[in-house]
This record gives structure tokens, C-alpha cells and sequence, in this order.
């Protein structure tokens, strides 16, 4: 099956799960408007790459893995729009979770995403618990606390602020949980795939803060100059746009050069390539260039 | 170790690991203000007793399931006094967490609970597999949706409510899942232990419906009259105070009649009497017969 065919159907399950009989049939609703459709699907995407460059020797488990790091991220976009974080009422082009359904039930939403990511995963402990034991780590250190998401949005609400741990926890960690992911699933090199995630993840991380100060609302589909408004570390606050730019395509070049020997290269590749182009479309570059 | 300290020591441990280096120092602190100083640790102190009573054989993975099941109400206390659900500003005779710490902080800190309770009990999947499966699944279980505590909550914003489904989700999963986690860990019957787990929810769920229509709320260290106001069902609005009492009488016996063959019968006959002091206190019982 195809990359993309095997994220929604696996994301497809997972959710029908969440909202059976007897789920409240509101939060049934808004789990659903929470996860599709989708944005990129650029993290189970990158654990599924991963996973076909190891050889893909277990699918199921890497469907598993990939959808649960979807989840977390699906949560974590309900909760940062979330009045008390960035007070957004448009995502991905439609009102944002809360705006639709209301405060609880968004908070709600969150809870039971990451709830069924771990869940997802724990359905496969029995059959394959070295794997698993290592996955379900890898999504705990990504989510939670001291250096997961958890962590990443509460840096926000401290007074002095450590710029690199608040974005390896924010972006970074999750991008890392789904190249470990991918890699434990195939039996490749947890350690070497884990940077690479790293760097993809620190590139999206500059790839976003551009967006955030340049792009426009309407093709991002969210509010933009949160980071401003809210006085956030930010690449183009401290690099300006240019420098950002620059620095987006080191990062992207790292993550390339970064990928371990594997039998599949080209599947990450590939892959690399693709979040590249989603990343700093060539519009934006010309923008640049005009405004440089 | 005494089993209040188990509880304790368990919760010290996993709360340690949550807020190390190089977590946010306001985060931190308010995960630590999350679970310390405790109420009852009723949950955790549900599951040691069910382990004890059927042999103990495997302590340390009964105490990660205790401290797991505890961070999961823990979370569920922080989020229920949030604005958009209670709106409660005392909670334990103190600020609520949001009060002291923000919104945004308490979200977090609910996150980063759950997270960790599923972090904790994965430890153990590589060495114990098969019960770390089931405890994983029954955590779950009692969490997410579609029946758990997010699925509970979740019916206070539906127009038609199924009571059974609201009360069951809201309380009695996660009294089901200590009692089944205790079972699991020590070689018990899961289904018979999940029966007195769910029945003793819900006594629970009784005397909590007779304190917040009857209690002080100075006693209680939390606002009383939530039900009314939210117009929740409730027993005591159903049945009276007096019918409400004896309905809670009931379920006490036929907790105490539900507990199966075991070997340390009496570690959870204690248990249960204490639990129902706790429930409904003498001067309340006394209250309750002049005012009857």
C-alpha cells in the first residue's frame, strides 16, 4: 500500500476505536475533526520512510507507531490553540478545535489523543515487547515531561527561557520519536536515525518560524506572527529572514548527509526532499530574493 | 514497606523522573503541586490491596501501577478545576493549580501526567510482557475515550446524557482499572477483581454526589454544589439524602460481597472499611438522621 494510503487507513482505525459506542457522540465528533483531514502527515510520514529504508519488516507495528505519533501531534495543535496558549480560532482553514466544539471538549480531545497513542502501541506489547518497550519510550519522552511537548509549550510560561531545549522539546523530540520509531520497527540504528530525525525536526522548527514572520494566514490556513506577538525565541528575529532561510537549508542538507546506511536510502530521501519543498515553497524563496 | 508509604515512595520516584533537568522550573513545580501533598491515594491504595490479597508476587511492577493510576486522577482533579469545566479556585484546602500556576501550566501538567502514567508501567514491558499489556490496556481503558475519564467528562457537554455510561466513565473505570492492575500484577482473577473495582467507583460516585450536595465545603477543601449548578445527575437529586446514603450503603456491601477467593481476603475487607468511613463519615451519617 501506498505511504500516504497506509497513514490514513491506520490513522482511520485508531480514531473509529476512540469514538465507539458508548463515546459521547460531541467529543466522537470532535476527536474526528481533530485528525482529519489532515495537514502534511509529515511525522508517521517520516516514520514510515524510515521504516521501508530499515526494510519494513514489521508493517503493522510501524502503522501502529506512526499513527500514535500522529496523535500526540494532532493533540498538541488542538491544545496550542487553546485560549490560554496561542488563542487561535482558525486551523488548517476551518475554525479551530475549540472555537467549533468548546474549551472542555478540546481539552477533552487532547487527553483522549494521547491516551489512544499509547494505547495503540500497547496492543502490540505482547507479541513484540522489546519493540514496543522502546516505542512507547520514545513517544513518552516526546510528549511529556521534562523534554516532550508538555515541556516545549511551558517554556513559554517561563521567565527565563533555554532556547534549545524549548525547541528540541516543542518540534524537535516528536521528529525524533518518529524516526526511532520507524528505525525499532525495521531493526535499523536507533541512535543514527534518532539525529536524523533531530535535524529534520530542527529544520522544521526554523521552516516554521519563517512561515510564522512571512507567510500569509491564508495558504498557512492558521494565524501568523504568534511568535511576535507573544515575544518567542524565533530564527528570523535572530537571523532575519535571510539568515533564516539560510539556515533552514544547512539544516536540511545535515538531515540529508545524516541519514545511516540502510538498504532503502532513497525512501528518506525521497521523503527529505518532499518536506524541503513543503517547507520553504519556491514562492516564498522569490519573496526572498525580491526582498533580500 | 507499609502501603501508604509504597504509595508515597512510588509517587516521589515517578514525579522525580517527570521533573528532571531539563524540565521548566515553573512546570516542575506545579507537577509536584499536582500530586503532593495527596487526598485519599484511595486508587493506588485500591490496587496495593487487591496485589497484597492475592499474594504480592510482584511488588514493584503493583507500585508502578499504583503511582500510574494515581498521576491519572491526579490529572483528571487538575483539569476538572480548570474554568471551562468547574471553574474551581480551591482544591485540597489550597488554590487550584490553575489559580497558582495558570491555565496554560495546568493543561500541561495534565499532559504531562497522563503521559507519564503510561511511561511508568512501560518500563516494565520488556520483562513482563504479558502484564504490562493488560495494565497498559486498562489504563487506557480507564482514561481515554470512548469510556474512560476523558469520555466522562465528555458527557457534561452532551444535551442527552447516558447516565450509566457518564457515572461509569467519570469514576468507576478507573477504580476498575486499580483493582484489575493490582490482580494482573499478582496472578489474580481480572474479571472478578474488575467487578469490586467498578462496584466500589461506584460507592464512590454516590458519596461524592452526598458530599457535594451535603458537605461542608471547608471540610472538603474543594467547592460544594458543582452538581446542582452544572445540573448533573446526581443521587442525592434522584433519590433524596436518605435514599442516596442507603444506596451507598448497598454498594459498600456488595463491594465487600464481590471480593473473590484469594489468599489475603482481609488486606481488602480492611481496605473497604476504611474507605467507607472515609465515605461517609459519622457526623454526616448523624447530620443525615436529624435532618431525615
Amino acid at each position: 500500500m501506498e505511504t500516504n494510503s497506509r497513514i490514513e487507513t491506520a490513522l482511520g482505525r485508531v480514531v473509529e476505536k476512540t469514538t465507539a459506542a458508548p463515546c459521547p457522540s460531541h467529543l466522537a465528533e470532535a476527536i474526528r475533526y481533530a485528525v482529519f483531514p489532515g495537514g502534511g502527515r509529515v511525522r508517521p510520514g517520516l516514520c514510515l520512510a524510515v521504516a521501508q529504508a530499515c526494510g519494513d519488516s514489521e508493517p503493522r507495528l510501524a502503522d501502529a507507531a506512526a499513527a500514535a505519533v500522529e496523535l500526540l501531534h494532532c493533540a498538541s495543535l488542538v491544545q496550542d490553540d487553546l485560549p490560554c496558549f496561542d488563542d487561535a480560532s482558525v486551523r488548517r482553514g476551518r475554525p479551530s478545535l475549540h472555537e467549533r466544539f468548546g474549551e472542555a471538549v478540546a481539552v477533552l480531545v487532547g487527553d483522549a489523543l494521547i491516551v489512544r497513542s499509547f494505547a495503540e502501541v500497547a496492543e502490540y506489547v505482547a507479541a513484540q515487547p522489546a519493540a514496543c518497550a522502546q516505542i512507547l519510550q520514545a513517544l513518552a519522552d516526546a510528549a511529556g515531561a521534562p523534554s516532550g511537548i508538555a515541556a516545549g509549550q511551558a517554556w513559554e510560561s517561563e521567565a527565563a527561557v533555554d532556547v534549545n531545549a524549548y525547541h528540541h522539546a516543542k518540534t524537535a523530540a516528536l521528529f525524533e520519536a518518529a524516526a526511532v520509531s520507524g528505525a525499532i520497527c525495521a531493526g535499523g540504528d536507533v541512535e543514527k536515525w534518532r539525529r536524523t530525525g533531530a535535524l529534520l525536526g530542527s529544520a522544521y522548527q526554523v521552516a516554521d518560524d519563517i512561515a510564522d514572520a512571512l507567510g500569509e494566514s491564508g495558504r498557512l490556513g492558521k494565524p501568523i506572527h504568534q511568535d511576535g506577538s507573544h515575544a518567542r525565541p524565533s530564527a528570523v528575529a535572530s537571523l532575519g529572514a535571510t539568515g533564516a532561510v539560510r539556515l533552514l537549508d544547512q539544516r536540511l542538507r545535515e538531515t540529508m548527509h545524516s541519514i545511516p546506511a540502510c538498504g532503502h536510502r532513497e525512501s528518506v530521501e525521497h521523503f527529505i526532499e518532499m518536506a524541503a519543498q513543503r517547507l520553504c515553497p519556491p514562492e516564498l524563496r522569490s519573496q526572498l530574493r525580491h526582498t533580500a
